[in-house]
Formats: C-alpha cells, structure tokens, sequence
C-alpha cells in the first residue's frame, strides 16, 4: 500500500532574505537528498513546485538522465527514489494530482523554520498519520520559507525544529529530520 | 558549556561504488548542511577529513568566503554555523586535536548504512552521551561508506538507519537524522 503522505519542495509563493515574495531556482542537491528520504521513508510521491517552465524542464531532463539515461546504469538507486518525484507549476496543481489519485481533498500541512499560533507538534501529527484514510501534503518552503499566506491557508503548520538558539537548517537537513520524526524506527 | 560530541566527515579512507579504498572530493553541500546541523544541535566542533592539499585549501577558502569575505554579509547565519569547522588530514590527526582540547581520548563511534555485528542503538548512544566526562568522535564516510578498518578499530558502530526497503540516504540527510536522534527535541 502506498504511504498517505505526499511531500511538497515549493519555489514559489516563497520570501527571499527581505520577507519579499519571490521564486527560486531549483537546486540539484535538493532533488536527489529529499528522493532519497522520501524513498526512504515510503512517501506516496515528492512534487517540485515550481511556476517556471525552464525549471521544469531542467527538473525533467535530471529525472530523465537517472532514469533512463547513463546515469541510470552508473546508480541505480537514484533511479529508484527518483520514480517518486513529479514536477507541479503550483501548489494547486499538485493538490489537484493528488485529490484526483485519492478521491479526496489531501489535508495540507505547513512548515517553517518559525513558531506559528497554531502549531502541531510532532506526536500529534505521528498520530494523524495513522488514520490511513486521510491523505496529508506536507509542504516544505526553499529560500526564505513558505509566505505567511500559504501557512494561513493550510489546514495545519508543523513545529519548528528546535535547536540550541539556531534555527537555520537547510531545507534538505529540514526534510531528513521531519520525515524521521514523522515515520521513522527511532529507538531501536 | 560546550558539548562533548564531535563530528567527522571522511574523505579518506572510504569506498567507492566497487568497494576499493578512495578519497573522495569535498562538496559544498555537505560543509554547509552539516555545519549547520553541527551549531544547531550544539556540537562541540565538525572536522572535515582530507589528506588532499588543494581539498584542505579548498574548504579554507570557503571557510574564509562566509567568515570574513563578502559571504558574511550576505549571510551571517553560515559565519556562525562554520565557526565549527576544522580541516583535519586524516582521522588520527581529528582525534588527537580532540584530545588535547579534553584532555582526554575520546569514544569513536562509526556510522555506515549496513549492520555490523556489534551495534549499538540510538536510545543506548543517547544515555552515553548523557555522561558529561566522556567525550565522543561521530564519524560518518562519504561515498560508499567507511572502511570495515575505520569500524573495526572504532568503540562502537552506530545502528543504520533502517528505512522501508532502502537504505541509500545522502551523507547530509543520514548526519540530520542521527544528530537529531541523538540530541533533539523530538516530541514536541
């Protein structure tokens, strides 16, 4: 059975460094790392966000060199987590993919690196998963975060990551950490 | 007070896909991701293990670039992260620099993606790390993974991190996880 919860790298609504509301390009790294743990973690599917199409087929063509192309003899793996990515021009858009695989709205959860009045912690949400007939998107912000509009309008947002006065994680340290709270054999 | 867990990233000795001993290049990523990871969990400092001269400089300039360069300016949160950062040539160097700071040896612990016949659990690890007078040295491989050498000679192995069938995290993701395992905050 596949996993209830999808994953989504959004580029645009972000802020930049001056809370101004941008897009941001598509980073490499952040392709491979989050395939790896949303493979990892036994995600339902991992969507690129982002609005601009020359993103979109840079997206395509790196997906494309793993899977099919030499890539796909030299690490196989990667061809493995990559299946779990799709490229959406929105974040509409995506929810509509996933609405449409599972006959029902997804219940959209936020994050950031930032408290919000109204956030679940990570034992809540753990428990949440467990309702296998609710399907939930989780969002992660690139750049500066997700704007404030997109938490606002999600049915949840996720605690920060707390750390030792610190709170400047990569997007891509962000995911691995979430996800294995989220779904992860953590005590063994 | 700071901690008494350190990390080590090795270029050198690991295996490359074919399990022959190589060094492998320094990535960007990784002295960005992990340094961050490092000050966010508060790590007593993050060593960067190569035997290559142009690597050492390599990540000096780097180093330097967000320290002092214009890197600083634009973004101060990576001055703070890097401040952890040390070049070592080799493991032994790394750990004879650590136990002249303490005073003492520290603990080695290696980490790897497969199992190793005397592995100790993150619950187990965690309770160590409570005993403020030992001081420990987390070592994780890059490329295919540590030398059986670097764990056989290590205190203790580090369970993997077992995900649903796959088990190929980048080296980024697999240092957030285990850090967070290890000190986080993690039920909130």
């Amino acid at each position: 059975m596949s996993s209830n919860l999808y994953l989504g790298l959004v580029h645009h609504p972000v802020y930049d460094q001056r809370r101004e509301v941008v897009t941001t390009a598509v980073t490499n790294f952040d392709i491979h790392d989050i395939s790896r743990c949303a493979r990892t973690f036994g995600l339902g599917g991992f969507y690129i966000i982002t609005p601009l199409e020359s993103q979109v087929t840079l997206v395509e063509r790196i997906i494309s060199h793993w899977s099919h192309g030499e890539g796909s003899v030299y690490n196989p793996t990667r061809k493995e987590s990559l299946s779990l990515v799709k490229v959406s021009r929105s974040i509409d858009e995506a929810n509509q993919e996933i609405s449409r695989l599972h006959q029902k709205r997804p219940t959209r959860v936020a994050t950031g690196a930032s408290p919000h009045p109204d956030c679940i912690g990570y034992e809540r949400f753990r428990a949440l998963l467990e309702d296998r007939e609710t399907v939930f998107f989780l969002l992660f912000g690139t750049g500066w975060g997700l704007t404030r509009e997109v938490k606002d309008s999600s049915d949840y947002v996720l605690a920060p990551i707390e750390g030792k006065g610190y709170n400047h994680l990569s997007v891509r340290s962000a995911v691995a950490i979430i996800l294995d709270r989220l779904l992860g054999d953590r005590m063994k």
